[in-house]
């Protein structure tokens, strides 16, 4: 599937979409809510370390890809920056087929995007960011220009309050926000092919609409639960004219599937439960 | 001016302002473009450290605010997060009474802005955050609801992409974007008196649109030079009913105002100038 027209992270991708694997696992961690027997362990940092190791480890064959988001690592100061490091460094040493995507929202004017990039590409080891389209394609471009890379740009959210602003019409292209950028992005911003938007799960309608105007660009779809219901309607939704195109990230739902020492194992069977749903999904 | 309706970060912006102080000076640093003196500190951080606090104390009497750009530091690893926290714990410390604005542009969603603030009040000990609103007001709460904090949020940027999305016309209201969502925090966002909105000043036309739509509501105000001019034309455009209400913030040209021994003497003098040209600008 190597295609040098596209980056790294895309080719790396549908290397697992043409094993069956969607799934993208959220790394979304609160020291809180690890098992008890991790929080006991000597600091915070190794416990989280520990953690996501185990998850890891428990579902790498099963997977598409990883994605931390960053927010919760920061809310641990330098040490949980450091773990952030960590566990990407540790993806990319023990299973470096698979992708991982920082969720980090990031986006500035072009120079800061520069250090921007350097922070979550050359430094965390990072394949792919997610980006707020807002400063326009000129001010991305650091993250864009970077081939080898992946740039996931925010699309239609389906938490309460998204429609406040992506809902608005466009007087210019007659599309609401969400689907005025979609487009953008799919037709102007993604001319080396590094480009994916995010879909909210509990919207399918809006999935479809975007999958319209984005052609077969890759989508981050959000909020997956467990449902077999739900994973239909987003799958038909989103897939894309190869029946690819779709990372689902699960995130608490896998992580915190059990509080117990079976932790790995129960998130290992909360992932194969979604890839059984996926599958019968994309068969239907 | 102490007033229990308004957040601490708002009453420490008007001592300031009480005083003639609009000045904003952007912490935005790059370890290649320190004096070749303070690059041969044993570590990068040292430096940065050490830059960062002779600029501080030079300017400290001059100004209203500091405002370190997250992603430079994060460009650094985890020792670049220890030396943000450590910037900013060092004007907490030394200057109380000026507050820090931590330009980091998150936003996720609810949940994961938990973290966030966690992270730029709680951890690095910031004042104020900047965000982008595209997920709306619901997302933010987290931020919104620390009535001592300061939320200043994306409006008009000057970067020469920016167009692309922010001046779209919006049906609903017959406004550009930029303007729809500055009214927007402005009315329904601003209940705790904590949020301003951004500008950039090369374009005072805008910055007159964000005055009306938002009242007294501050203005961030990016990209000011040391020119007279423009600094009258900002200044004119930005300032509200009471000739308050500007952060007028000047990054590279104060802290690179010299790459000699002498450069936060060369910061200090720069501000001073910069001063000068706005408090000419208010009696004009």
């Amino acid at each position: 599937m190597m295609n040098s027209d596209k980056s790294l992270f895309i080719t790396s991708l549908e290397a697992k979409w043409k094993q069956g694997l969607f799934v993208c696992v959220g790394l979304d961690i609160t020291f809180a809510k690890l098992p008890p027997h991790l929080r006991k362990l000597p600091s915070p940092q190794e416990a989280v370390y520990q953690f996501n190791k185990s998850i890891i480890d428990a579902t790498h064959d099963l997977v598409c890809a990883y994605k931390p988001n960053a927010a919760y690592y920061e809310a641990m100061g330098a040490e949980g920056w450091q773990v952030l490091q960590d566990t990407i460094h540790y993806i990319k040493d023990a299973y470096p087929d698979i992708p991982v995507i920082l969720d980090a929202k990031r986006a500035d004017i072009g120079e800061t995007n520069e250090a921007y990039a350097q922070a979550a590409f050359d430094y965390l080891g990072a394949d792919a960011i997610t980006v707020h389209p807002y400063f326009g394609r000129e001010a991305l471009e650091p993250f864009l220009s970077r081939q080898d890379k992946g740039v996931i740009v925010m699309g239609a959210n389906s938490n309460p309050g998204a429609k406040e602003f992506q809902d608005l019409q466009i007087n210019e292209s007659g599309l609401p926000l969400y689907q005025h950028i979609a487009k953008e992005v799919a037709r102007r911003w993604n001319t080396h092919n590094n480009c994916a938007v995010t879909v909210g799960a509990t919207q399918p309608h809006k999935i479809a609409e975007i999958r319209r105007v984005v052609d077969d660009m890759p989508l981050l779809i959000l909020g997956v639960g467990t449902q077999g219901g739900e994973v239909e309607s987003t799958v038909k939704a989103a897939q894309d004219s190869r029946g690819w195109g779709m990372i689902i990230n699960s995130s608490r739902a896998v992580i915190y599937a059990s509080q117990k020492e079976d932790f790995a194992q129960a998130a290992r069977n909360t992932v194969i439960d979604l890839n059984q749903a996926i599958s019968l999904a994309r068969k239907s």
